[in-house]
């Protein structure tokens, strides 16, 4: 045991770790020290910033023995190589969602970390909100009675990022099912226990100039009883921030007038300009985004006996029989401090968080399962589900 | 043809009259000029304030000569008595929603209608509101592209609400499948084009004091393309007027301070004093509640190709590609009055409204289907759909 901070190298160093950067930047437990990257400029970059080694290649950085932990936060297609190789150079693994885009790579991977006897973390997930970990506790502590009905929804402008090409193409992983549907599935498992039982839903592909699904609708159940409801669009018009006190997806207050931005900065590029403009969203080039507040997954509603819990990005609105009061999650010092609790945690203490590597099977099934029982028009059962480490059965 | 006010019998002077009245008096088209009811009280109400005949059977009011049309206002189980009374007698009819039970009832119904040549409308229902035609009318006119999704949600107070008995047994009506689900049936067919193809759905009845359906979540698909998601707790906690700007279901700005105001007057109340209750809320006793907005039934967002329209009580907000504006749906001069331009165009100039018999058959088929296929687990085909007037298939 030590308390030395966890020597991180990160595989990838696009727009998520980006993203990650103000949490890596505000943790003293953990510490950048390598990194891989097909770029020279984000290579650079990063040497600059954090002074570690900076690889072409992940397994270059596999083999690098100051790294403890990797953070895989490259493309979709490429998780199950690089968690392949993290695992066998005996390195701990926090892999961006989803875990893969196959079931079978995920359950490769899961076997892979399992018998090299490594931690396997998907994240970060929008699970790891403190919104939804304070309301996950609250539903567990059984202070509200029986958590009954589950209501999500979330509009954006997904589709309309800046996209690379394979992003726009469903069995390639693209579209909202993977990238998003992913998010709200963890959001809502991780407020059921976990065990979905079967699903039944409708997706839209309906712009054919982006080819891929931009929405969905579904209804879930879990074996507690819970049902739930989960609608997702990112075709970039209603924009349900509006619900979530005009704070964005990033803990961000959204700017006014700010509308349709997605789109007009979108109009008239080809798909290499697209996908270069997205590199400008990158570690090395990007704006960083100030949060202010929790990150959040859009509105979010938990039905119990004797309460309705509201999400909102700085906490937990309670809808009690009688009255209503306000639970504050607290925001900070960093967004996402909750995804390198788990990290340390695992790394140090050998303890796993709900979102291991068979969590994240379980969730990517639930996204095939949406486009399975869309196609057939037929509910699907769930057969790789897991529970949170809380969740007892109920009934 | 004469221009003469529409000359209306009432069979049922109880809460839902009473919500009524505003209407009528406010709409020099209509004369209440005859009532039927059980209570003695109601009918010296009637007689002081309107001058007609108050008699104390649907059938000596059917038998007045002077009546045009009946507005039937009795609960839901005697619907098919007095609608085929009044058809029988050659009156017009618009009667409550739903238009009965069981669809054998609403199938004699619609029959009887047509057999005795008059016209049968089911109303009021939401699908009246101001902004629910504005947005099928923007829908229908193309300006916005193919519609593709509608998602529809409504939390209340329903079910704490006071209630006769029966109100709270599903086999007699009760429950917020066929008072409340069959609102935002009729809106999203409406919005829709009516033709619904099939329906998936869960329900719950949670409180085991108030054993019947208090929410419930399904998804349907319409033959246009178009996937529609409801979802309705009336479970008094959550309270999704916040969304609507503060605005109630009846068009009233709600009072702060109000919260949990359904749950704790009915608490310690057996049935008969809760019955009792209901009756101060019914006509000669009632307060009347002072709409200063169009009446709504909860968000609803209709998402089109080119943009999403989003309800509110006054209006349509639309969120287009690269701009959002506002469209507004005014309100007054009383709340309602688009069910009496039905009326008064089905009596004087024999134009039937998209709300007919068999309008609310085909919207009853849906509850009932809500019910059959969250007991089966499975999708549900629907077989009874009809189309609004407008509406002409697209696909
Ligand atoms: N959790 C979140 O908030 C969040 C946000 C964005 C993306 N993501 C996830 O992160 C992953 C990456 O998406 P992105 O949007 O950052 O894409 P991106 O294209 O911006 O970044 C991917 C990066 O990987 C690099 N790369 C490609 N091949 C590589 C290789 N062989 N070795 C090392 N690096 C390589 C690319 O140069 C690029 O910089 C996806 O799985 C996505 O789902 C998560
Ligand atoms: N559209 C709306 O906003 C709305 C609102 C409330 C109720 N409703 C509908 O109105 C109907 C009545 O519900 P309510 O809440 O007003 O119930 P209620 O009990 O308040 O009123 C029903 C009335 O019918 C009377 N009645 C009973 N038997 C009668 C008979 N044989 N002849 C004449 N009158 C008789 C009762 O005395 C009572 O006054 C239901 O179908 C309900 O769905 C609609």
């Amino acid at each position: 045991m030590t308390s030395d901070p966890v020597r991180l190298g990160v595989a990838g160093l696009g727009r998520a770790f980006m993203l990650m950067v103000p949490t890596f930047d505000a943790d003293p437990r953990v510490k950048l020290v390598a990194a891989a990257a097909p770029r020279e400029e984000s290579r650079a970059a990063f040497v600059r910033d954090y002074g570690g080694a900076a690889y072409e290649t992940v397994e270059e950085l596999c083999a690098d023995p100051s790294v403890e932990a990797i953070y895989i936060a490259t493309p979709h297609q490429m998780h199950v190589d690089h968690v392949l190789a993290a695992a066998q150079a005996g390195k701990h693994i926090l892999v961006e969602k989803p875990l893969a885009i196959s079931m079978e790579d995920a359950e490769r991977m899961v076997r892979a970390a399992d018998e090299a006897g490594v931690h396997l973390i998907v994240g970060p997930s929008h699970s790891f909100d403190p919104p939804v970990d304070l309301a996950a506790r609250l539903i567990e502590s059984g202070e509200f009675g029986q958590l009954r009905m589950i209501q999500a929804l979330n509009y954006t402008d997904f589709l309309y990022r800046p996209r690379r090409p394979e992003e726009l193409r469903t069995e390639e992983g693209g579209g909202v099912l993977f990238s998003q549907a992913i998010h709200q599935i963890d959001v809502v498992r991780r407020l059921a226990g976990g065990m979905a039982k079967n699903i039944y839903a409708m997706t839209g592909a309906w712009d054919p100039k982006r080819p891929t699904e931009g929405a969905f609708t579904a209804l879930m159940s879990f074996e507690t009883g819970c049902i739930a409801n989960l609608t997702y669009s990112g075709y970039a018009h209603f924009d349900s921030d509006i619900w979530m006190n005009d704070v964005g997806e990033l803990g961000q207050p959204k700017k006014a007038g700010a509308y349709g931005g997605a789109r007009r900065a979108l109009m008239n590029l080809n798909p290499d300009d697209e996908a270069r403009l997205k590199t400008t969203r990158t570690f090395g080039s990007g704006t960083t985004i100030e949060a202010s507040h929790n990150e959040h997954f859009g509105p979010v509603i938990a039905l119990c006996d004797r309460a309705d819990l509201k999400l909102t990005p700085d906490g937990i609105e309670v809808f009690g029989d009688t009255e209503r009061h306000f639970i504050e999650a607290p925001f900070g010092p960093a967004p996402r401090r909750t995804v390198l609790d788990a990290v340390v945690d695992a790394v140090r203490n050998d303890t796993a968080p709900d979102q291991t590597g068979a969590w994240g099977l379980a969730s990517l099934e639930v996204c095939h399962a949406i486009l399975t029982s869309a196609a057939a028009g037929q509910p699907v059962d769930l057969q790789h589900q897991c529970r949170t480490k809380h969740e007892e059965p109920t009934e």
